[in-house]
């Protein structure tokens, strides 16, 4: 069986480790706070005291951090302290899972090219829920022969693997799509709102525009407004799902791509600018679905 | 078998017409242009001298016209003129297939309704196509009795077949799918060419978004990017479709109604004005997914 | 002197016939509500038990109504009711001080010409201050003979008044300055949040920006931050001014027009759904430049 | 008299050490480009071998680079190399006119405020007419001592010296302004067509907003509309003044900001995606009045 270092056990981190200790490969796990590693070494991890001791000499190398500065610096290393690059072994797999620019992937990336060590950049998407059933995407961006082989570790995560293209290319996918996803939030939530302010029942208004060419993920999965689906955001005070604090930092990272690549937007920058606002009057824990509130007549409450 | 009267023989109005002759119900048409009628008489239609003239004792009045003066003064007549709701039969269901605002549908509805006789407007979606092959989608606004009797000739004509509500929401829920749809399309435009301008593949991308939460009709159907899917107008020149000029027309349609219940609406507001603009540079008769074109790198050619 | 009559006496209307009356000018006015005739002829104004009756006779007739159904009502009459064009003097001027659509201002001024009757519309800026001190702005529609004869009794309510073209300009040219207020004054807002949230001070950012490129009117006469000027609605927890509610129907009006040419407004558009947002959440009888309130950090108050 | 450094002699830099050499400074420039060097020592400047060179021992060093990262590499050096801090006299002060994004400006103040010296931004406005005139704007971020000190300098070779705060404040404020100004533009250019539209002429329209509460920095001074101004590019084919690809870039420095301090800036994210579509359809090169032409109907023409 594989061995695998897990490193960064958060809230998708923690259960995606934990899955992989259940398929029965042996997996070291790091984090700073303690009773993380605890948590998976109580079914049956064994930890580490530092994330390159953790590192050294494991099959795969995975690694699920918070921003670009933590993967920069725990990658490459600064000043004294050594980076993962230069103590894991020749023939491992780096898969980095964080959501990032795709600019510090490729940095990255081409640091670990230079070493021929395998580099990969697979965001994943899917949420807290699917990082606990084993059902999370991942979009990939790396080599044939890095993706081929980090199949045995991401088919224990996820049930959909894509590859986007070269280390980058995972980042890029993964804000392109989230940048569709709000505008189609967006687009969604104001045209059922239309329809209600004039007198269309919202729930016949998504069962045809389901069906017909508005069709989209959001009327399909998770309509942003209340009471027509069961089980979602909406229909539950807008708790649990997908933050608007983490769709503005997305739609923060498509527009950095944007600006990298002098491309235009505009609906997607709209979206941001919407998001931004809503986030600012105070609806940042929300599901991002709650930006149908924007549109809903308040008053009329 | 039912008996129907047609009046407008333009290039939907005319295949939807024939659809009823094959059908074998007895079809009277009307139209301003000779050779529209004579199309359709050596199918096997009658024709009248005037559109009351047709309209008078049919079991079925359906009317498909440009915009919404034609609609208004054709049933509510004008000075010494006769409108329909003059001469119709009191057990005949009138039909309105014609996209026009939901004022004035709502309008000619109340006119009937004071008359006792049963009225709907049923826009459609399809196209050309849809027309000359039966399968229209047709959203209906009336009563549930003129929407249960109207299946008879509905049915003949198209393939989905939906009941938004009351006089008008048919034209409402169109607009407010159509608006979406642009959203759609100009939303999935610029994600794809983000993509591309990162280095991208467009059809790998389209693969990935299309099952994550991108996932649009556009993306399904109608891929705006050259050469990603075949058979759509993108891989042809942007020829064929839905032109651009239309999706200008139904933009304008659901910012009236936007005017009308004060409502906002971003997202499709935007998306006029780049329509606009785009017809404006002379694109107006390209299909609505050469909006591409618009984020695209025109130097780079 | 000049026999005017006078009709709509609201929080416009009532201040500026006041100062026809201070003139030393023959006023009759004519209200719907009993107080706010009184309220005219305790300054020494005449009253009509009619419109029309106010109108048959006078040198000019002033209409200040609410809405166009208003002005069309009572200009051309419906059904048995008379309107001010069957009754009004040959050789009278009449001026209609409404903000309305340009289309109903269009159609009221065919019918004077039709019947020789000088028709002018002269929409107004500058607020109840404005007309009580008799400083306000009108932009007038008409012929330059009405527009000339006009001087006499436009003089005393205003101090800059302008000849925007024939009939319907004067509605034209006050939205298309309203709508770019509307913008000016997003602009602005934004910015000073851009700037403060990147640690500048308002005030300097203001003081830089009026003698710069960004230049305008708001930060000129209504800046729209809190406490960077004095006596102003920002500096008065947005009391006073001209409100949001007011802002909204002008960016209508702008809209309609917009429609109706097929012309692309992509800021004045988002501009509009920016103030429909703001005013469904409760602030439309704030003043229009609590905008700024949408950008501003509330999470941080 | 002052002695000054002054590195990068570009089309602004070259025109504002001219100035400097003018009033009588002694004035060390340095430029990779040895004909940008000549043009100045053949006005009586001096020049050095490297840019350090030419710093050692001035009383003032002025900086003119193209963009961030040439700014951070001369000040801060690379590997072997010295940068500006390691050699500059601990008396001088240095002044960085280059428009550069706020975080490199603060990076570099930090860097030299750790070594005792004086570090100051100042990106300008004017065009290379006004850096020729000597009538630029200079808008300054840094300590009161190094403002005042500065002006000794900054007097020669600008006419409006402004202090937006500490170090990085005066590229804040000149991105604040410049994004202001592109919203001014577009909406100013969309409120003229939608006049245009509607039949008015767009120089009485622009003389009644000049004068209104449209009053803009645009209509008083660069009228976007051809033939309403002379002297301006829009009468002489949009050649000239700023050009669209600067505009792009300082509105991305602009978005830049915006994104670092999660802020929200609806219109100026809108006028980039506008700026980026018109540079992309091949107008780069014109001035970015050109806005206006996206507007205008091009069919007619």
């Amino acid at each position: 069986m594989a061995t695998v270092a897990f490193i960064g056990l958060g809230n998708m981190g923690g259960p995606m480790a934990a899955n992989l200790v259940k398929a029965g490969m042996t997996v070291t796990v790091f984090d700073l706070v303690p009773q993380a590693v605890e948590a998976l070494t109580s079914q049956g991890a064994l930890s580490a005291k530092t994330a390159c001791g953790a590192a050294a000499g494991a099959d795969y190398v995975i690694t699920m951090l918070p921003a670009s500065k933590h993967v920069q610096g725990l990658y490459l290393g600064s000043g004294e302290q050594q980076g993962l690059l230069d103590v894991v072994s020749k023939d491992a797999v780096l898969i980095d899972c964080s959501t990032i620019d795709a600019g510090t992937a490729q940095l990255v990336g081409k640091a670990a090219e230079e070493k021929g060590i395998a580099f990969m950049d697979a965001p994943v998407s899917g949420g807290t829920a699917g990082a606990t059933a084993g059902t999370l995407t991942f979009i990939c961006g790396g080599s044939d022969a890095a993706y081929n082989k980090a199949q045995t570790v991401l088919t224990v995560m996820g049930a959909n693997i894509f590859h986007a293209g070269a280390v980058g290319a995972g980042q890029i996918a993964k804000i392109c799509n989230n940048m569709l996803l709000s505008v189609l939030m967006v687009g969604t939530s104001e045209s059922l709102q239309l329809g209600i302010d004039n007198g269309l029942d919202p729930k016949v208004l998504s069962d045809i525009m389901k069906v017909s060419s508005g069709g989209n993920w959001t009327l399909e999965k998770y309509n942003p407004c209340p009471d027509v689906m069961e089980s979602v955001p909406s229909s539950n005070s807008y708790q649990g799902g997908f933050m608007v604090d983490l769709m503005v930092k997305d739609l923060g990272l498509s527009q950095q791509a944007a600006l990298a690549s002098n491309s235009s937007t505009p609906m997607g920058a709209l979206a941001r600018s919407l998001y931004v606002n809503h986030a600012r009057q105070g609806n940042g824990k929300l599901d991002f679905s709650s930006i149908f509130e924007q549109f809903a007549n308040q008053k009329s409450k």
